[in-house]
């Protein structure tokens, strides 16, 4: 019987109490499905900074990479607001994706049929239902490129630089290009060519790997645009491919533009198969402990995990089927509508268990 | 009698029949409410790479230094996209912006009344109106820093370079406190100083200014989420600040959301009264030539340049209500509805100076 290790990276505000519905679901998909699976829990973030005065403790890199995968609540907080940059919970997670070499973001944008009517565009432009893979490069570009301060003319300026190499671009490419052949063969890669040589770059490569994928149809587009276009028609999208901070901006646009925030999954993958899962949304201090968060993005990570990291595809199916199935009846706060039955965090954890 | 020389920079694609009509208008105000205008026209972009050779010809940073205000088209098209990028019409555009010391990019995002429904976001969201005034720097940051290409372990790399000095984000923040003190007095500054270096001086500088603003309520907010929270509740923000490359993709998403592209005006303004006025759309020389584009952008542009550069704000507030007026009998077909008469770009025009 497979055992998996799983180290668990709670985090602060609502993180606690999500990762725990998670961990419930993943133990019932392990029990029906026939593996095994032992937790182990690491600092990072905010409680970490708390614990250790850092955001990021060697410890919890030491762990993350002694496990199968790795399973993030949330963090941050306006109580660490007041550290310095490089010691704020931000930077721990910044952090962990460089130690761990996550370069490949997956966030898939996706309407569940009972809610739809929470996105905010018009039924008539969602039509049916809206499914956007995008894959945002994760440990390069401006996020981890030089930065500093210096005169300018006599003035104090600042700068970041944006930088890519060819072998970064081609192996995050490769990430979008295999997603894609899965999917509907359909690529879309963003930048700004048109303005930076980064951006140049980023494009000759991704045309010079889409020689190997002869059957997906690729196009490039603009950033700008591609704001745009998300608004106007997000369904003509399969798979966007873009960089860290392009990625950063039109993950966040996408997912508001599928509605429920408060569902999406994301999945960070290295050249192996270790992962990090987490749901996009943040750490909501303000509703922390409360029972009333929504746990589903991070049950539906735990899905991720499955399928990318561990192998356990019917199981990802199963627990999505019953998380699509739970939606039905029951509602937390966050995505409640009349005629449905109001849940606490702790009992949509066990509706969906129930479910499978 | 006030006497005003104008450059028009014709352009591309639709660029010279959209601007004939503006020209038009601007003509009918002129004799309305008594001034004089005369015009000179100049090259950019690939009509100025067809004659030539090159995006932006020192002749036409002559004339238009030598003018009170710049009119421009649309620059841009396929035709030249084999360029090398130091030669696209794009260059040209970013030349010019340099060369004028175009610093201030205003991109109102309004919704026309009788144009709604062309939003794709919902009418309970979008409500009433809609009325967001982005404020973006145009002649710094990733745009005009230094870039290259070099080797990083042995690979071919391209990099870019973010950065501001402290003069840069005051003069732009001034222009976005003046405009707030104008309006509702809500700024919200846009950046993502958890992560980039420059954009913490940004946030920092920015901070300072609103000292001299105690009347302007000021909030920060990350680019990412400014992405996300537009689609949510656009009628959250009154003026936004940001920089060039976050300008560039949250005025795009902005005015999407408005609906109506072709209706959509901007103004790039420097130090003194000089200013570039343009549409925010491209150059579609797909549809150029055949009568058919809206020249509605080009015509509000010119509302913008009499309001901010040539101090003759009752004129522009006529050509605002006559566009609106004409909305409600006649439409271009890119914004046809039902029961509406269907013009094209000559007789919107026509309409426009009619009313008025
Ligand atoms: C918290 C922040 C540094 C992070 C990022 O920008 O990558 C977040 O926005 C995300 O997208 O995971
Ligand atoms: C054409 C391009 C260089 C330009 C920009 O990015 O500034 C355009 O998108 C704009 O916003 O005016």
């Amino acid at each position: 019987m497979a055992d998996y290790k799983i180290t668990l990276l709670k985090g602060d505000g609502i993180g606690p109490e999500i990762v725990n519905q998670a961990v419930k679901v993943l133990d019932c998909a392990a029990e029906k499905f026939g593996f095994g699976v032992t937790y182990d829990e690491a600092l990072l973030g905010g409680c970490a900074i708390d614990a250790t005065g850092v955001p990021l403790p060697d410890e919890t890199v030491a762990k993350c990479k002694a496990s199968d995968s790795v399973l993030l609540g949330a963090v941050g907080g306006p109580k660490w607001d007041s550290q310095p940059g490089n010691n704020r919970p931000e930077a721990g997670l910044l952090g962990i994706r460089g130690a761990l070499g996550l370069f490949a973001n997956l966030r898939p944008s996706v309407i569940f049929g009972p809610l739809k009517s929470a996105s905010p565009i018009k039924d008539e432009i969602i039509g049916g239902n809206l499914d956007v893979m995008i894959v945002r490069e994760l440990t390069g570009g401006i996020y981890f490129g030089e930065r500093g301060r210096k005169e300018v003319n006599g003035q104090p300026a600042a700068w970041d630089t944006e930088m890519y190499t060819v072998g970064e671009v081609e192996r995050i490419a490769k990430v979008a290009f295999d997603l894609a052949m899965k999917r509907n063969k359909k690529l879309t890669s963003v930048d700004k060519a048109n303005v930076l040589e980064s951006s140049r770059l980023w494009r000759e490569t991704v045309k010079r790997v889409a020689e190997d994928y002869p059957e997906v149809e690729l196009n490039h587009m603009y950033v700008d645009n591609c704001a745009m276009q998300l608004v106007r028609n997000p369904r003509q999208f399969d798979v966007i491919l873009t960089s860290n901070i392009f990625g950063d901006i039109l993950s966040d646009e996408a997912s508001m533009i599928a509605g429920s925030i408060g569902m999406l999954a994301s999945a960070s993958l290295s050249g192996s198969k270790l992962g990090l899962y987490e749901p996009i949304h943040g750490s909501a201090p303000d509703i922390a402990g409360q029972n009333i968060a929504n746990p589903l993005a991070t049950i539906l990570s735990v899905a991720m995990m499955l399928r990318y990291s561990l192998d356990q595809s019917e199981a990802a199916d199963a627990i999505e089927a019953a998380v699509a199935k739970v939606l039905e009846t029951y509602r937390t706060p966050d995505i409640y509508e009349e005629g449905f039955t109001k849940v606490g965090c702790d009992e949509m954890g066990d509706r969906v268990c129930e479910a499978l």
